[in-house]
């Protein structure tokens, strides 16, 4: 499939070219002509990480845990793929050879709707992906792809119960909570990350600063980038001013209670909607907090259990602290942008789940899987 | 919780009483009275089950996997509560307790919701039970019980969004079906089993005979019950007329395919409903096949994905069966009756779940639990 790809790269940029057209006269921002546009490079990119991919170890096969009970049955739970994974995305086209790699090699076949935007690149990206695999000695519709940009088409794939074992949208908020409003099928429940990091009284101020403007800066586009920082009361002042001065400088809009309003005067009043906003943008709240406590409550009130970090030197507050907060990834003295399949060393990702059943984190190709009891007898009865 | 229960049997049996009573003024059949049913043995074996489940693993706190990054970032999975558990049941107050001692040991907090027949045993059971948690130890309200019969307390609980991490349901068919119309928080698919058995042309028919009278007659109310019988067409002469006479002698009234006919001239005719039909009483359909993949093709089209067994002398055909079979339970030559958390090492179980995300098969005290990663780090931030 990857040297498919490359060889086929002239045909893939040339449809790509209409999708390019398209979006310019529908007036696409410069933003999404850019996530958009393919080149030979971005070509060999969708290759290498196909490549990638297929360097994982196979999940499907792997038993899980096995024991022989005193009757004789020998009973072994072993990891299956789940069947059909549909998945629904936007936009970015190397996401049609992302997703076809992960479920293929996670021995699932996969039913592809890709954006509007993208239809000329994805349909042939998925025409050659689907050939390379044929070829390569998978059975047929292994991977499909739905060549229409027509919106029922979409609606029949979530609703198709009994044929979809998972459904997992990989785009912007609205187009999670349309895939989960209107479907019937089980989806991956993949929504923003509203994270959080708290400086703790104990934190050394200087790591503090750098996980906290990093953790902001670095990406603030993504689920996984901090949304609010919360600061304990007792280093606020040795913290806040220096910090806030260089997430100005970064461009960042800070939106501040109070005490940091006091100590930062350049901050504007933040309300209470904003403890609560994924910004999704160079946007940060900072609230300054009398405890760790105060904190936990402040995340388990606003927090979407994404990820969630605490910057601290003290043992007890590191502890309690992963212990007790509700999320997928929970860290001391680290960034949350982390939360990442391949930062977690367990390849490409599909999206990070938040929810708690399934699958919680990033979701790879282990996490496509599901498991099957097989039992071995020679004639045992129940009585 | 289990000395409370002993030591508290009289106010147990005394609020038994008034349901027996109710159930007998409502006219209850007499099955469902001896459900519904409490004595001193009972109470005892109530006390006796959460002493199993006292004695099981602790789940919560296992490292699933852990390493450290080429950053230096440590990263574990690890095992932790799901959160709240809400459970709906039916008729038998035993289910109280077991469903208590499951959510408790696994770390979650839960909310019962009985039916209206069991509602005094239920209060009594439940308030020993959450008194008797408290005294050990357990926060207050970790088990809660809903005190009235409303029925719209039920559809509160199916819809308390953000506050329900899984909702299961634990009864009969309309019960299930009810809550997973209604919920709208995660409900477990713990659908009927349709499950068959398939007689290989190689099966040891002496074997296959057994196996296929104890996973239809021992005991035909549950889901693990046989619902349909293929037999290769090789040996359905030796096979089903002494088997058919054996089912008749047990009181199994049995429905066949024209072969099975004509070679059992007692059995009736079956429709094409009965092999889609989870009988869960002494019916069996009986269907003559010309091939294991057309006994697969049967299954993967009226089965629903419960036990499924295979008897069989032949290496290959038991292979094939338990790959490509799309099923929780997998079997060669033992009678699916064995699905069951106990008869699995499992302990007990709250159910047989019939999808295949997050669990598959008994759900026992782990599956009621979730994974959280945890990142320990030194100030590492993302370039």
């Amino acid at each position: 499939m990857a040297e498919s790809l490359i060889a086929q790269h002239d045909a893939i940029l040339a449809a790509n070219a209409l999708d390019i057209q398209a979006g310019r006269e529908k007036g696409l921002s410069t933003t999404l002509l850019d996530r958009l546009l393919l080149t030979e490079q971005r070509v060999q990119g969708m290759a290498e990480g196909l490549r990638q991919i297929a360097g994982l170890p196979d999940p499907v096969g792997q038993v899980l845990e096995g024991s022989r009970r005193p009757n004789g049955l020998d009973i072994q739970r072993v990891r299956v793929p789940l069947g059909v994974i549909g998945i629904i995305y936007e936009s970015r086209p190397n996401v049609t050879a992302d997703a076809a790699g992960l479920c293929v090699k996670s021995g699932n076949a996969v039913i592809l709707r890709g954006g509007s935007e993208a239809i000329h690149s994805n349909t042939v990206i998925a025409r050659i992906l689907a050939h390379a695999g044929e070829c390569g000695g998978l059975p047929q519709h292994s991977i499909q792809f739905i060549e229409t940009t027509d919106r029922t088409a979409a609606l029949a794939l979530m609703r198709a119960e009994g044929y979809i074992d998972l459904l997992i949208p990989r785009g912007g908020e609205g187009l999670k909570k349309m895939v989960m409003e209107n479907a019937t099928v089980p989806v991956l429940k993949a929504l923003g990350g509203n994270c959080h990091t708290y400086v703790d009284s104990s934190a050394d101020l200087t790591m503090a600063a750098d996980i906290a403007f990093n953790a902001k800066v670095s990406r603030p586009s993504v689920c996984n980038a901090m949304e609010t920082l919360l600061v304990h009361q007792d280093v606020a002042e040795a913290l806040l001013p220096s910090l806030c001065t260089r997430y100005q400088e970064a461009g960042v809009e800070l939106r501040g209670c109070e005490a940091t309003r006091y100590l930062v005067p350049f901050v504007v009043p933040a309300e209470e909607s904003d403890w609560a906003t994924e910004f999704l943008a160079p946007i940060l709240a900072i609230r300054v907090v009398p405890s760790l406590d105060f904190a936990l409550d402040h995340i388990a009130k606003y927090g979407t259990k994404h990820s969630e970090a605490i910057v601290t030197k003290d043992y007890d507050s590191a502890q309690r602290f992963v212990q007790e907060v509700d999320c997928a990834c929970a860290y001391v003295n680290a960034s949350t942008r982390f939360t990442d399949g391949f930062e977690f060393g367990l390849g490409a990702e599909v999206g990070i789940s938040t929810q708690k059943l399934h699958a919680r984190g990033p979701v790879g190709i282990v996490e496509l899987t599901t498991y099957k009891t097989i039992v071995r007898g020679n004639g045992q009865i129940r009585v």
